[in-house]
């Protein structure tokens, strides 16, 4: 019954999606009798963990919990964070049993967890990692894994194309290439991240909300612009709900031709909308620092950015290394001349094909009309 | 046990890939007490049918086929041809019962072949056109029906693409965008058809054999080089195997500058190698007209035509209309600037994303390190 559980707890995490950022997403199960009689996830950052919650669940139902078995996805923390170790809420309740699908990474905890609760005395299971709980865990919070083990922030590009590659007509239009299902299923991504970002030229063309829709959110994504020269204008769609905007503007200095009209643009932006948040960048090759902007999205702890933008942007991410993942919605269509998912120019992103291939296949599956690849970044560094 | 004598039956007609053409691909087993007596599959044009090949093979066995069941995936014929109709070769040996997986669309036979093995008092069983059996049995024949129903011939497009659409790095090297095991599938598709479609382009660039590898082949496929200038080298590997060389070139009046210089050309690959037919086809829009070139394909009753050419030539055959089906191998591979599957310079195909696309897939399939993507043209035409 250990997977019976589990699955439970899993599904209890997922519902931390868009919730718990910069906290991963866990979820936890009192069993006692073979009845669950307590349960919860991870609450906002700052606010109680799934092991805290599942507790006060089964206080909530006047239950003893004591002696329970504990069923958890992720390693119980071991040290004082912006909440108390969840090691000693578990101590409190002496369960006989902790059942835990995947170790943290975080080196503040990574095995210390485990180790403490055995000091307890308690009798601690953790799934080998190859377990699909383990896995569907692993990927659930691949963003917060990667953040704590490689020190950057987990990208995932999304583009919707035709078999040709591209992802609009000449004109620009590009509504919509994908069907229904592919849209409602990317919009599923998009409630994961912490941060959405496009850039100018998607805003003026195409005057996108940059929202999520169909997929319930407790926090939606920030909307961030990369715009040198602070062109979003005052009306644009993306301010019309109340998710904050973070407009990503060249660091021009003062003899800039460009500097004043930029300043005076900005301060409108400042005085339209409170929700708006400007980033000054350095400029580097004719646009914003993009190496520069990731890491300030690392210092603001976001575990997962999701980018929608046009070709010369995806082009110069995919360049920059800064991309780890792939969404690509094929749609069964042949365009011909149009706008290209990625405008690389002359730049050559591979230079020999002998080389191992650079990406790997996560999944591949038919959703409505269309098919949707999903690959992930090697670890190998096979480009130029 | 039906299924069981059918899926042999099917078995036995894949073995007349590469040997029946311009006939169907046909298998059948003959079944007496439970057991199999005589089995067959068509053999070269002009030769024996699968009826008459398996009725031939319990004759040889010694046995009986008196009063046995007939498993035959496609309908007997009832007419005279290059060969006499399998209805009579059937009636020659009173079966029981005879089962057929789908019904020839064949006008000279179409459901007369059934009528006649039931007025001369056999139990005939068909499949439903739905059952898994009669549809593999009318994707086996897809390029024979079409031919049949449709007055076309079936061409398939064959590509290897990086995930950014592109199939050769900017120097236009493409050895290997994919694995191993997408190459193998790649001449399993090569075999089964009659006439292998390059451009001059890709012989002057990458010299390619044209052949079938790695697959048995009674009848490699004709090598077709579309040539409107006769550039083909004399020494050019398409050349090292005995497999007939189709060089269709323009056919240039004599007035035009390059015409002198042609007929010298073409005089001297004729001299050179005794399996080469020239074809000339009209000029129409700076190349020879495709059009014209799929209608000689057609009088020369050929079934599946397998296009592997580069980009310019893809496209101009997606504009053209004459691609049923795109075999696309894609690699986990961004490529960046480099050479476009299908290069549509200002052409467009679709110019209205709000019409129903325009392709439907048929499978989509890891392999190896790659995925095979396979569409099939639909039938509404909704593009410019």
């Amino acid at each position: 019954m250990d997977d019976f559980y589990l699955n439970r707890s899993l599904i209890l995490a997922e519902q931390a999606i868009s919730l718990s950022s910069p906290n991963p997403r866990v979820g936890c199960v009192l069993v006692k009798n073979g009845q669950i009689i307590g349960e919860g996830h991870t609450q906002a950052a700052g606010s109680a963990h799934a092991e805290v919650m599942a507790i006060r669940n089964a206080t909530e139902r006047g239950l003893d919990a004591t002696g329970c078995t504990v069923y958890v996805t992720l390693e119980p923390c071991s040290h004082f964070g912006r909440t108390p170790p969840c090691v000693n809420a578990l101590k409190s309740i002496q369960p006989a049993r902790v059942v835990v699908a995947l170790l943290d990474v975080n080196p503040q905890v990574s095995g210390q967890g485990v180790s403490a609760l055995r000091s307890a005395g308690m009798l601690v299971d953790v799934l080998p990692s190859s377990h699909p709980i383990a896995v569907a865990t692993h990927e659930l919070n691949i963003g917060f894994i990667e953040r704590m083990t490689r020190g950057k922030v987990y990208t995932r590009l999304k583009t919707a194309a035709s078999l040709d590659g591209k992802t609009a007509l000449p004109d620009g239009h590009s509504q919509w290439i994908t069907s229904d299902a592919a849209r409602t299923d990317g919009h599923r991504w998009r409630a994961r991240a912490d941060v959405i970002v496009t850039g100018i030229g998607t805003v003026l063309h195409d005057n996108p909300q940059m929202n999520v829709r169909g997929a319930r959110v407790a926090h939606p994504p920030m909307k961030c612009v990369l715009d040198s020269y602070a062109r979003t204008p005052l009306n644009a769609r993306l301010f019309e709900d109340d998710a904050s905007v973070c407009v990503v503007c060249a660091d021009l200095d003062e003899s800039h031709d460009e500097h004043a009209g930029q300043s005076a643009r900005l301060a409108a932006l400042c005085a339209a909308h409170t929700a708006v948040r400007i980033v000054r960048v350095p400029m580097l090759n004719g646009r914003v620092d993009l190496a520069a902007l990731w890491v300030y999205f690392h210092e603001q702890s976001f575990n997962e950015i999701h980018v929608e933008a046009g070709g010369v942007l995806n082009a110069a991410l995919l360049s920059a290394r800064l991309i780890d993942e792939l969404l690509i919605y094929q749609a069964p269509r042949v365009v011909g001349a149009g706008l290209p998912m990625a405008d690389f120019g002359d730049a050559l992103i591979l230079d020999d094909l002998q080389k191992k291939p650079n990406w790997q296949w996560l999944d591949v599956v038919r959703l409505g009309e269309d098919v949707r690849l999903r690959l992930r970044k090697t670890q190998h560094h096979n480009e130029t």
